[in-house]
């Protein structure tokens, strides 16, 4: 499979979006968060994207220009910003910023951001913070969509709703970024192109049967995607996803009562600083020597030893940094139509 | 069966708890609690733990002493407690305090917990908070105990790590306690006690088997507890674990790495102002539009209709407050021990 360079993917999305209008801190944040992505592994969240955001801009559905941001300061540590549709890896990655400065200073920053457009892959958002020693969250539900039925219920009402936190270590950060359902909108459309089943059965037909077809979720009468904790344990996951839900848009103030429509999300990013609570060192002495209990465990099945999560992401992008990144086919597809259409065409690996 | 009067309840807990050592407000405030949680429907985790808490509490394993707490602000906002095994309701209830006040000036206020006793039931300290329109979240692990292994692994490494959140709504607030394992250890030892098999299969054997035997768990080699999301999606369970452990134990800078011993925990206690982020009515309003829709789908069960987090429970308890509280055998026979070895025996419903 070819591989492709960091840098040169880099360069070649942010002239794809500064053609489009996208400013240009918008255009250089929106390029490294999404290569960020492939880095690590999630080519379904990564360059692929920017096709679809590219065809948001021009079409007016998705906002370029970074003047257009509204920050509401309503104290030193909380913030609400109004996205108006601006590319959301620009948006997160500023309200990133804003809680990092309050957070080493008072121990905590948050902001709750409303109206993003898309936010890509949270986790490539975390591992700056996360080597300067800080604790980023990050949660997001899109308002606009509804995937997962409410436990006992069949109808869809809300989204996978992920949450990703980085966890400072010396020997091995964490990188965490779960959904809370079984699985995402993304994996259900991706398994159906295949034609394939899912790994698990993760629908919820229609009829309420469980079922490992992608083909249950788009049936009539429709299926929903399962809360993590399926049928045995679901009112947890179907918890946990409300709780995504009201730390987003309820707390954004704009959400599934204001029936927004497009690409968006409601995003809550909060920033942690150990040294103002138990201390940075002990903070790193205890995730490492929780890391070294789990890694030491005895694996259940002596081929696939525990991993930490984040663990295999990172040690990827060890690899993908020196020897360039193996974008699917599906992905490389997207990138040439990407450029077909710009001043770049005939000028790049992709055409 | 039997119904006990809530507010006795409360006042024979104070009794017993001043009579050994505990402070009047630290008596107060965990006889409420414990009385809060019975009230929920939640009998292993309300007035059946006194005779375990009045037991540390004479052998000076738990502290009553509430001039014991050490607290040290180091921000507006952030604060890190040490409570020196005070007892636990009182420590967390003095930090959710904390955290609200912080909240309504700032609009959050974080408190990290290190050296709690025991905190019983964290639903138990929501309904004040959200009646207030805040957001409390309550995060917790032991970090003397292990019951849970790592996704992948048979080696028992974390505890349940329970979370817990109040979300306001004016048709319904939503009470969020779920822990990030498939069961607790309480289910394990209650069940085994019952000579029952477990409602679903929970536990992985010593041989990495799924099974519903709390037997196995027990057994030589030791089984664990899944995590949530079980076998197919338990790297999410593992990977929200391991967030509650970083946020609470490496948090405080004190956890598993110190090898503590006893019934104790660490927490994490926030309070979040909406008001200082989208605004407390369309906080309200949106939460009411997402309780309508979850309880207006379809159910699975036309006998069993979708439910939200905590409406068994605040219904449980306006019944209760009204008719008294139906406490079963094994918590009355254990207020029973409590009161038996005190000044009030022969004079309360237990003796």
């Amino acid at each position: 499979m070819t591989r492709y360079d960091a840098d040169t993917l880099r360069a070649t999305l942010f002239t794809l979006f500064t053609e489009n209008g996208a400013s240009a801190d918008v255009a250089e944040t929106t390029a490294r968060i999404l290569v960020e992505g492939d880095l690590l592994g999630h080519h379904t969240h990564g360059v692929k994207l920017a096709n679809g955001y590219l065809k948001d801009l021009k079409a007016g559905h998705a906002c370029g220009d970074h003047s257009r941001l509204e920050i509401q300061e309503n104290s030193p540590v909380a913030a609400l910003f109004d996205g108006h549709y601006l590319l959301g890896p620009y948006l997160v990655q500023r309200a990133l910023d804003h809680c990092r400065d309050a957070a080493t200073t008072f121990g905590i920053g948050m902001v709750s951001l409303k109206r993003s457009h898309h936010i890509a892959c949270l986790a490539a958002y975390l591992q700056p913070l996360v080597e300067a020693n800080l604790v980023p969250l990050i949660l997001t539900s899109d308002p606009a969509v509804a995937s997962v039925a409410p436990f006992g219920g069949l109808d869809r009402v809300y989204t996978p709703n992920p949450l990703a936190v980085g966890i400072p270590g010396r020997e091995q950060p964490l990188l965490i970024d779960v959904s809370m359902s079984t699985i995402t909108n993304g994996t259900v459309g991706k398994t159906r192109a295949a034609g394939d089943r899912l790994g698990h059965p993760a629908i919820l037909t229609g009829h309420g049967e469980v079922s490992d077809d992608p083909e249950d979720y788009f049936a009539s009468p429709e299926g929903s995607i399962l809360p993590l904790g399926e049928l045995a344990f679901g009112h947890k996951g179907f918890a946990l996803g409300l709780m995504v839900e009201a730390l987003t848009s309820a707390l954004s103030g704009y959400g599934r009562k204001d029936s927004p429509e497009g690409w968006g999300a409601s995003v809550m990013v909060m920033v942690i600083d150990p040294a103002r609570f138990g201390g940075t060192d002990s903070f790193l002495d205890e995730t490492d020597h929780i890391a070294r209990r789990c890694l030491g465990s005895r694996p259940r099945d002596p081929e696939r030893p525990v991993r930490l999560p984040g663990q295999s992401g990172l040690s990827r992008r060890r690899d993908y940094l020196d020897n360039g990144i193996p974008l699917p086919p599906d992905v490389v597809e997207a990138m040439r139509e990407a450029v077909a259409d710009s001043s770049l065409s005939g000028n790049t690996a992709f055409g």
